[in-house]
Protein backbone atom coordinates (compact mmCIF):
# COMPACT_ATOMS: atom_id res chain seq x y z
CA UNK A 1 0.00 0.00 0.00
CA UNK A 2 1.29 3.43 -1.26
CA UNK A 3 1.06 6.05 1.98
CA UNK A 4 3.29 8.82 0.91
CA UNK A 5 4.53 11.32 -1.83
CA UNK A 6 8.57 9.88 -1.04
CA UNK A 7 10.14 11.93 -3.60
CA UNK A 8 10.06 13.95 -7.07
CA UNK A 9 13.47 12.89 -8.35
CA UNK A 10 14.73 16.09 -10.88
CA UNK A 11 17.06 15.60 -13.66
CA UNK A 12 19.93 18.41 -13.81
CA UNK A 13 23.17 18.82 -15.71
CA UNK A 14 25.53 20.08 -12.76
CA UNK A 15 24.18 19.20 -9.77
CA UNK A 16 26.21 21.82 -7.99
CA UNK A 17 24.59 24.27 -9.53
CA UNK A 18 21.09 23.01 -9.02
CA UNK A 19 21.51 22.17 -5.30
CA UNK A 20 22.39 25.98 -4.68
CA UNK A 21 19.91 27.39 -6.94
CA UNK A 22 17.36 25.44 -4.67
CA UNK A 23 18.96 26.92 -1.41
CA UNK A 24 19.25 30.43 -2.54
CA UNK A 25 15.72 30.26 -3.97
CA UNK A 26 13.74 28.52 -1.00
CA UNK A 27 16.24 27.99 1.64
CA UNK A 28 15.95 23.96 0.98
CA UNK A 29 19.22 22.16 2.24
CA UNK A 30 20.73 18.88 1.63
CA UNK A 31 19.95 15.70 4.06
CA UNK A 32 21.58 13.55 2.10
CA UNK A 33 24.08 12.75 -0.99
CA UNK A 34 25.60 9.95 -2.61
CA UNK A 35 26.53 8.34 -5.70
CA UNK A 36 24.71 5.26 -7.17
CA UNK A 37 26.95 3.42 -9.21
CA UNK A 38 24.34 0.87 -10.67
CA UNK A 39 21.91 3.82 -11.65
CA UNK A 40 24.85 5.90 -12.96
CA UNK A 41 23.56 9.15 -11.06
CA UNK A 42 25.25 11.30 -8.06
CA UNK A 43 22.40 12.69 -5.92
CA UNK A 44 21.30 15.05 -3.32
CA UNK A 45 18.08 14.68 -1.60
CA UNK A 46 16.50 17.52 -0.20
CA UNK A 47 13.59 17.27 3.02
CA UNK A 48 10.88 19.49 2.54
CA UNK A 49 8.46 17.61 5.31
CA UNK A 50 7.85 15.12 7.26
CA UNK A 51 4.89 12.58 6.37
CA UNK A 52 1.59 11.42 8.17
CA UNK A 53 2.75 7.43 7.65
CA UNK A 54 6.24 8.21 9.59
CA UNK A 55 8.21 8.99 6.37
CA UNK A 56 9.32 12.11 4.57
CA UNK A 57 8.87 14.03 1.12
CA UNK A 58 11.89 14.63 -0.82
CA UNK A 59 13.30 16.26 -4.09
CA UNK A 60 16.17 14.65 -5.44
CA UNK A 61 18.29 15.82 -7.86
CA UNK A 62 19.98 13.79 -9.87
CA UNK A 63 23.14 14.30 -12.23
CA UNK A 64 24.30 11.60 -14.45
CA UNK A 65 27.92 9.98 -14.20
CA UNK A 66 27.44 8.50 -17.02
CA UNK A 67 25.90 9.58 -20.58
CA UNK A 68 24.84 6.32 -21.05
CA UNK A 69 23.20 5.89 -17.61
CA UNK A 70 19.23 6.37 -18.29
CA UNK A 71 19.08 9.58 -16.65
CA UNK A 72 22.05 10.77 -18.52
CA UNK A 73 19.85 9.40 -21.91
CA UNK A 74 16.72 11.12 -20.70
CA UNK A 75 18.64 14.39 -20.17
CA UNK A 76 20.04 14.44 -23.39
CA UNK A 77 16.61 14.19 -25.13
CA UNK A 78 14.46 16.61 -22.40
CA UNK A 79 16.77 18.92 -20.73
CA UNK A 80 16.40 19.38 -17.22
CA UNK A 81 12.96 18.69 -15.36
CA UNK A 82 11.10 16.31 -13.61
CA UNK A 83 12.06 12.88 -14.54
CA UNK A 84 9.95 10.38 -11.76
CA UNK A 85 7.84 10.62 -9.51
CA UNK A 86 7.92 7.80 -6.51
CA UNK A 87 5.80 6.68 -3.63
CA UNK A 88 6.38 5.24 -0.20
CA UNK A 89 5.19 1.83 0.72
CA UNK A 90 6.27 -0.29 3.59
CA UNK A 91 6.65 -2.99 1.26
CA UNK A 92 7.58 -2.54 -2.22
CA UNK A 93 7.69 -6.64 -3.23
CA UNK A 94 4.26 -6.60 -2.30
CA UNK A 95 3.16 -3.86 -4.18
CA UNK A 96 5.15 -4.26 -6.92
CA UNK A 97 3.75 -8.30 -7.57
CA UNK A 98 0.69 -6.37 -7.40
CA UNK A 99 0.97 -4.32 -9.86
CA UNK A 100 2.68 -6.68 -11.77
CA UNK A 101 -0.91 -8.55 -12.05
CA UNK A 102 -2.61 -5.38 -13.25
CA UNK A 103 -0.80 -5.86 -16.67
CA UNK A 104 1.60 -2.70 -15.39
CA UNK A 105 4.95 -3.27 -16.02
CA UNK A 106 7.38 -3.42 -13.39
CA UNK A 107 11.00 -2.55 -14.70
CA UNK A 108 12.98 -5.09 -12.03
CA UNK A 109 12.52 -8.15 -11.40
CA UNK A 110 13.54 -7.81 -8.03
CA UNK A 111 13.76 -4.29 -5.96
CA UNK A 112 17.42 -2.74 -6.60
CA UNK A 113 19.26 -0.10 -4.00
CA UNK A 114 17.97 3.22 -3.91
CA UNK A 115 19.14 6.58 -1.90
CA UNK A 116 19.69 6.05 1.79
CA UNK A 117 19.70 2.35 1.76
CA UNK A 118 16.14 2.03 0.73
CA UNK A 119 15.00 -0.47 -2.02
CA UNK A 120 13.23 0.59 -5.17
CA UNK A 121 11.46 -0.38 -8.16
CA UNK A 122 10.20 1.69 -11.24
CA UNK A 123 7.03 1.18 -13.16
CA UNK A 124 6.92 1.66 -17.13
CA UNK A 125 5.54 5.12 -17.85
CA UNK A 126 3.90 4.07 -20.83
CA UNK A 127 1.39 2.02 -18.30
CA UNK A 128 1.07 5.40 -16.14
CA UNK A 129 -0.31 7.74 -18.32
CA UNK A 130 3.40 9.25 -19.19
CA UNK A 131 4.60 9.39 -15.83
CA UNK A 132 7.86 7.03 -14.81
CA UNK A 133 6.64 5.89 -11.17
CA UNK A 134 9.01 4.75 -8.36
CA UNK A 135 7.99 2.73 -5.94
CA UNK A 136 10.44 3.15 -2.69
CA UNK A 137 10.41 1.25 0.91
CA UNK A 138 13.04 3.41 2.87
CA UNK A 139 15.83 1.46 4.98
CA UNK A 140 14.51 0.16 8.29
CA UNK A 141 15.92 2.37 11.61
CA UNK A 142 19.53 1.90 12.36
CA UNK A 143 19.90 -0.83 15.10
CA UNK A 144 21.35 1.69 17.91
CA UNK A 145 23.52 -2.03 19.78
CA UNK A 146 25.57 -1.33 16.41
CA UNK B 1 8.86 29.93 3.64
CA UNK B 2 7.54 26.93 1.76
CA UNK B 3 6.47 24.09 4.00
CA UNK B 4 5.45 20.90 2.22
CA UNK B 5 5.48 19.40 -1.14
CA UNK B 6 1.39 20.05 -1.85
CA UNK B 7 0.79 18.36 -5.51
CA UNK B 8 2.46 16.88 -7.99
CA UNK B 9 0.47 18.47 -11.14
CA UNK B 10 -0.13 15.51 -13.97
CA UNK B 11 -1.52 16.15 -17.16
CA UNK B 12 -3.96 13.95 -19.16
CA UNK B 13 -5.91 13.72 -22.31
CA UNK B 14 -8.54 12.00 -20.29
CA UNK B 15 -9.24 12.70 -16.52
CA UNK B 16 -11.94 9.91 -16.36
CA UNK B 17 -9.45 7.58 -17.41
CA UNK B 18 -6.22 9.02 -15.39
CA UNK B 19 -8.94 8.98 -12.25
CA UNK B 20 -9.35 5.14 -12.67
CA UNK B 21 -5.91 4.43 -13.29
CA UNK B 22 -4.45 5.71 -10.19
CA UNK B 23 -7.57 3.83 -8.20
CA UNK B 24 -7.26 0.47 -10.17
CA UNK B 25 -3.54 0.27 -10.02
CA UNK B 26 -2.95 2.11 -6.40
CA UNK B 27 -6.10 2.29 -4.93
CA UNK B 28 -6.26 6.03 -4.68
CA UNK B 29 -9.33 8.12 -4.56
CA UNK B 30 -10.75 11.52 -5.77
CA UNK B 31 -10.39 14.17 -2.28
CA UNK B 32 -12.19 16.75 -4.34
CA UNK B 33 -12.72 17.49 -7.96
CA UNK B 34 -13.43 20.74 -10.37
CA UNK B 35 -13.26 23.08 -13.07
CA UNK B 36 -10.96 26.26 -13.12
CA UNK B 37 -11.92 27.85 -15.92
CA UNK B 38 -9.38 30.61 -15.24
CA UNK B 39 -6.76 27.96 -16.04
CA UNK B 40 -8.60 26.08 -18.85
CA UNK B 41 -8.65 22.46 -16.89
CA UNK B 42 -10.66 20.17 -15.25
CA UNK B 43 -8.99 18.78 -12.19
CA UNK B 44 -8.79 15.91 -9.69
CA UNK B 45 -6.92 16.31 -6.64
CA UNK B 46 -5.96 12.59 -4.98
CA UNK B 47 -5.23 12.81 -1.51
CA UNK B 48 -1.82 10.91 -0.76
CA UNK B 49 -0.67 11.79 2.81
CA UNK B 50 -0.71 14.47 5.57
CA UNK B 51 2.49 16.66 5.96
CA UNK B 52 4.11 17.87 9.30
CA UNK B 53 3.11 21.19 8.42
CA UNK B 54 -0.79 20.52 8.96
CA UNK B 55 -1.79 20.29 5.42
CA UNK B 56 -1.30 17.80 2.38
CA UNK B 57 0.14 16.39 -0.36
CA UNK B 58 -1.95 15.25 -3.63
CA UNK B 59 -1.55 14.41 -7.15
CA UNK B 60 -3.70 16.64 -9.09
CA UNK B 61 -4.32 15.13 -12.68
CA UNK B 62 -5.32 18.25 -15.28
CA UNK B 63 -7.11 17.51 -18.51
CA UNK B 64 -7.42 20.85 -20.38
CA UNK B 65 -10.94 22.13 -21.31
CA UNK B 66 -9.25 24.23 -24.31
CA UNK B 67 -6.81 23.55 -26.63
CA UNK B 68 -5.26 26.75 -26.22
CA UNK B 69 -5.04 26.65 -22.19
CA UNK B 70 -1.42 26.24 -20.92
CA UNK B 71 -1.94 22.39 -20.05
CA UNK B 72 -3.48 22.08 -23.40
CA UNK B 73 -0.63 23.15 -25.41
CA UNK B 74 1.68 21.90 -23.44
CA UNK B 75 -0.25 18.47 -23.85
CA UNK B 76 -0.03 18.71 -27.61
CA UNK B 77 3.95 19.09 -27.28
CA UNK B 78 4.87 16.75 -24.49
CA UNK B 79 2.19 14.21 -23.86
CA UNK B 80 0.96 13.21 -20.80
CA UNK B 81 3.64 12.79 -18.18
CA UNK B 82 4.43 15.53 -15.01
CA UNK B 83 3.47 19.15 -15.89
CA UNK B 84 4.74 21.01 -12.66
CA UNK B 85 5.41 20.50 -8.68
CA UNK B 86 3.67 22.81 -6.11
CA UNK B 87 5.28 23.77 -3.00
CA UNK B 88 2.91 24.92 -0.38
CA UNK B 89 3.22 28.04 1.81
CA UNK B 90 1.81 30.47 4.66
CA UNK B 91 1.89 33.12 2.28
CA UNK B 92 2.65 32.82 -1.17
CA UNK B 93 2.37 36.68 -1.28
CA UNK B 94 5.61 36.91 0.64
CA UNK B 95 7.63 34.01 -1.16
CA UNK B 96 6.61 35.09 -4.33
CA UNK B 97 7.84 38.97 -3.29
CA UNK B 98 10.57 37.41 -2.30
CA UNK B 99 11.90 35.02 -5.27
CA UNK B 100 11.12 37.50 -7.63
CA UNK B 101 13.53 40.03 -5.88
CA UNK B 102 15.62 37.14 -6.90
CA UNK B 103 15.46 37.10 -10.29
CA UNK B 104 13.30 34.39 -10.67
CA UNK B 105 10.16 35.15 -12.79
CA UNK B 106 7.09 34.94 -11.26
CA UNK B 107 4.59 34.59 -13.69
CA UNK B 108 1.39 36.30 -12.28
CA UNK B 109 1.68 39.78 -11.04
CA UNK B 110 -0.95 38.52 -7.72
CA UNK B 111 -1.75 34.71 -6.83
CA UNK B 112 -4.51 33.72 -8.32
CA UNK B 113 -7.58 31.18 -7.89
CA UNK B 114 -6.17 27.11 -7.53
CA UNK B 115 -7.66 24.19 -6.30
CA UNK B 116 -10.04 24.43 -3.29
CA UNK B 117 -10.07 28.09 -2.71
CA UNK B 118 -6.25 27.84 -2.49
CA UNK B 119 -4.31 31.18 -3.97
CA UNK B 120 -1.51 30.37 -6.31
CA UNK B 121 1.11 31.62 -8.34
CA UNK B 122 4.12 30.35 -11.05
CA UNK B 123 7.39 30.78 -11.25
CA UNK B 124 9.52 30.26 -14.96
CA UNK B 125 10.66 26.44 -15.61
CA UNK B 126 13.48 28.29 -16.88
CA UNK B 127 14.49 29.88 -13.88
CA UNK B 128 14.12 27.00 -12.30
CA UNK B 129 16.15 24.44 -14.07
CA UNK B 130 13.18 22.82 -16.38
CA UNK B 131 10.56 22.75 -13.22
CA UNK B 132 7.58 24.66 -13.25
CA UNK B 133 7.11 25.61 -10.17
CA UNK B 134 4.06 26.65 -8.27
CA UNK B 135 3.40 28.26 -4.79
CA UNK B 136 0.35 27.41 -3.10
CA UNK B 137 -1.56 29.05 0.14
CA UNK B 138 -4.32 27.07 0.98
CA UNK B 139 -7.49 27.88 1.64
CA UNK B 140 -8.02 28.78 5.45
CA UNK B 141 -10.80 26.30 7.14
CA UNK B 142 -14.08 27.16 6.47
CA UNK B 143 -16.29 29.39 9.31
CA UNK B 144 -17.80 26.16 11.54
CA UNK B 145 -20.33 29.29 12.21
CA UNK B 146 -21.97 29.23 8.33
Amino acid sequence: MLTRIDHIGIACFDLDRTVEFYRATYGFEVFHSEVNEEQGVREAMLKINETSDGGASYLQLLEPIREDSAVGKWLAKNGEGVHHIAFGTPDVDADADAIRKKDVRVLYDEPRKGSMGSRITFLHPKDCHGVLTELVTSAPPADPEH
